[in-house]
């Protein structure tokens, strides 16, 4: 046993209790003048979420405000204007979610909306399904569905499900751009189902999209159900408090002004530049002092409770896609960010806490505590020990296991699982995220990497259209041979023609006993 | 845009055609003497194999066999015994399914079961969640559910899906030891909502466990509806196609004997000791490669495929669990292991891909392309194009963006997903662990470091019935007070009592502004 922590445990324990939270970072290992050694930094980190948070433009190279903070305190808003937005906004969502509880809108065929298919990717869909799945119910009024990707059979097993419900379906398509093409494929599958099925789809659709979009356009255009605006200030990873995230949630029931005002309690919590009263900012030092500001280890995520699994896939986009940069403001190459993973304890105890404990010690473990079991009845598994008390067993038996062996953890607690602490969770990582960006001196709201490889997929596409118009018939030719004809990469050429191949009865293949020999043709 | 490195590609071009499968390793930048370099622990790799799959005790510490190769080829168990135990437990399985399948194993209310409760962790439930979500549909004959944690409101979420279906549920119980506290604990809870229900448990009960482990005789005793074996030579995170994993399947209506063949095929290219022409020692040989043989790269694993989502879970537990260790097979300190992480493309491209192609250089990415993109008549979403047109160009868009920022891929292809390239996925990662542990020197097939947790959770449990034994009534005591009077840790003794003030009415807690003056007592 290692000797008691206790002392030290005191001393850095921070507890909120108007949000029933806590942080401990006692058994992370920085030495004791660390955070004073910090300070000049933490001094620059919090005058740049001063800014932020006063409608500075945080986002310089889309020349952009920041706003997600003001989304759950409208009141703080840089004007009135985007004051109003928030609040008609929000109001506008309740209205709607009322409206279809009531059955005020309804299908065109059948009494009542009971399911939604959000049609998003990323920012658009990371949000709603971790707060569904940590905040729904079986008896919830309508029951969410997830189309997040541009995966065919993946589309055919949602819709598989649905069968003749989709009468009762509303579909939410989201996109900040208007123009994601998965979504938009998402979308365009939808609308032949509902054809297909004799249902008017325009009276099933609402978008949530940027104002003037191409997607609110249509939409506009075809005359569907309504539309809620994405905010230009508002970052797709941050939206899930804005129209993106407050839809889906009070559509299926949830109390968003709980989650919201979660969110607000943490945020005044954590704007306070008092270091040691702050979680954010030490969860964003205690990031910085584990992978030495270079993300030299892994945050591995354990939150103990089923409910909080999603938590690290929302936190793998928020924390990723924030702090992955090549290039620090002035410029300079530096290759930032810190990889996210984990899913839920005790599960993952039986899964690779064989190497945490063990093996390459690479990672920073954060547990997450939840303090109330259950909302049924307590019940217990053997003489005075329930089910939970065996979860809370295995989660600080884990951390002291790695602890004995120097890895390091945090531990976060929060009283139980409701809107309000799940708002107050979120928050908390935002203004982590952005005050280790500031310490790190990065742009934390832009993603300047994802371009790349969607152009190239563009060009992959582009180079499909003109090798399905070059394609002889029979024996066909090499991909060796069509790549000079059409100008392109003999390796994509052949790729293209591969998948084609699988799928379009059009295109034929004979397999050489290599690529640079197999033949492709026009059947 | 890159140099062409067709040639490349060509050269190192593997393809099964038996398997459809294709494993693309061009875009790992190892030097052209590597393979060479490497042939003397290769030799040590193809001979370590042979013996384990010739019956050695491969699991030295534990003096076991390791033959979970035998389960798809039972004419190589090292002895007829063994080879009859493979060959009678798959037929009972595929009997007991038909029999649930047709009624004739029918609960004791209703026609016929149409669901299956799993209730398992780890290896007991990594396995079947994995094949049930890449193989399921929404017409299988049972529906499958999962118990694979100790949460209580977990539990509860599971059985507010079921209602009154709990009367056409099968119970399948997993638990090789059959001692595990979790699969234990969701075992009490689903006997105590049959018994609510008034339902007879025993008529619903399946257990798959080690023969006369304490949940076999339990299961015996109680005259459980059937047992089926886990065989000592089979470790959790390799049961995949034992019992474990064969009898949801089968109860799914899946075609376990392709399973098994895709398996069995993939094992008999990757068997044999010619390193160009094997994808295992292939793939070992780049996780080497990436990390220096130490794990200093995370394996990022991005299946282009929604049904292939869970593989990432399933190869942490098999990856982590295995080459995550302390010591080498010398006794040497060398922190061994790889993290695993990913979810699926292009989905994932929306949430890290910006870190993975920027930020920290610190992984390898494995991409999965699926080349039939759907069961379904093709679907173009503009012309001439489909969904799945996008998902490949997505894929081959992102490799060429992180091949043009410095950053490794594999790509491995497989014809369509179905039961037998999901069994050769499986059976290509088995043996590339199984190699990689005999290039760095480790055992592969034991996890020491999983006790310690588990140790010290039953400490916790332990400390919590002294404590409740010991808590005097108003104004009760502090958390050190306790901790001297039970000889404990004081944390310890605050988190015990944090939790059970949480969640038992007969524990009661006084907060003071510290840890160190808040005073616990029975109400």
């Amino acid at each position: 046993m290692a000797s008691s922590k206790w002392q030290r445990f005191q001393d850095y324990f921070l507890q909120y209790d108007d949000i029933g939270f806590s942080l401990d970072i006692s058994r992370m290992r920085f030495r004791a003048n660390f955070l004073e050694e910090m300070a000049p930094r933490v001094e620059v980190a919090f005058r740049a979420m001063q800014a932020l948070e006063g409608g500075a433009l945080s986002n310089p190279d889309e020349n952009r405000m920041v706003g997600h903070y003001w989304l759950r305190a409208p009141e703080l808003a840089p004007n009135e204007q985007i004051e109003q937005q928030i609040l008609e906004t929000n109001a506008r969502i309740k209205q709607f979610a009322a409206d279809v509880h009531s059955g005020k809108i309804r299908p065109t065929k059948g009494e009542t909306f009971r399911h939604v298919l959000l049609i998003g990717i990323g920012g658009s869909t990371l949000g709603p399904q971790f707060v569904c799945d940590a905040l729904g119910s079986a008896d919830a009024p309508l029951k969410l569905h997830f189309l997040d990707n541009t995966d065919p059979d993946g589309f055919d097993r949602v819709f598989a499900q649905f069968g003749t419900a989709l009468a009762a379906t509303l579909v939410v398509v989201i996109s900040k751009s208007g123009g994601t093409k998965e979504t938009r494929n998402g979308m365009v599958e939808t609308e032949a189902r509902f054809k297909a099925a004799g249902l008017d789809f325009r009276m099933h659709a609402v978008a949530v999209t940027g104002i003037d979009s191409e997607l609110d356009r249509h939409a506009h255009k075809n005359g569907w159900l309504a539309r809620f605006p994405m905010f230009d200030w508002i970052g797709g990873r941050t939206s899930v408090m804005s129209a993106v995230g407050l839809l889906p949630a009070a559509l299926q029931g949830l109390d968003i002004d709980e989650f919201l005002e979660g969110a607000a309690a943490m945020d005044r919590q954590t704007r306070r530049p008092e270091v040691r009263r702050n979680a954010a900012i030490l969860l964003a030092l205690m990031w910085h002092y584990a992978g030495n500001g270079r993300g030299e280890k892994d945050m591995v995520i354990l939150p103990y409770k089923d409910r909080l699994m999603l938590f690290s896939r929302y936190l793998q986009q928020l924390v990723m896609e924030s702090l992955g940069k090549e290039r620090d403001l002035d410029g300079n190459l530096v290759h930032q960010g810190i990889a996210v993973y984990g899913n839920k304890g005790s599960t993952d105890q039986h899964a690779y806490v064989q190497q945490l404990r063990d093996g390459v010690p690479n990672f920073f473990a954060t547990f997450i505590e939840v303090q109330k079991d259950r909302a049924t009845e307590r019940f217990e598994v053997e003489e005075g020990v329930t089910s939970g008390d065996y979860l809370q067993g295995f989660l600080r038996g884990t951390r002291t296991a790695l602890d004995q062996n120097d890895r390091e953890s945090i531990t976060i607690s929060i009283a139980a699982v409701n809107a309000f602490t799940v708002g107050a969770l979120i928050a908390l990582y935002e203004r982590a995220v952005g005050f280790y960006g500031a310490l790190v001196h990065i742009n934390a709201y832009h993603q300047p990497g994802v371009e790349a490889g969607k152009k190239a997929a563009t060009e992959i596409l582009a180079l499909q259209r003109r090798l399905k118009q070059q394609l002889p018939a029979r024996p066909g030719r090499s991909a060796e041979e069509l790549a000079a004809t059409v100008g392109a990469d003999a390796e994509d050429v052949y790729h293209v023609l591969r998948h084609l191949a699988a799928n379009d009865v059009a295109i034929g293949w004979a397999s050489g006993s290599l690529p640079g020999r197999d033949k492709f043709f026009r059947t």
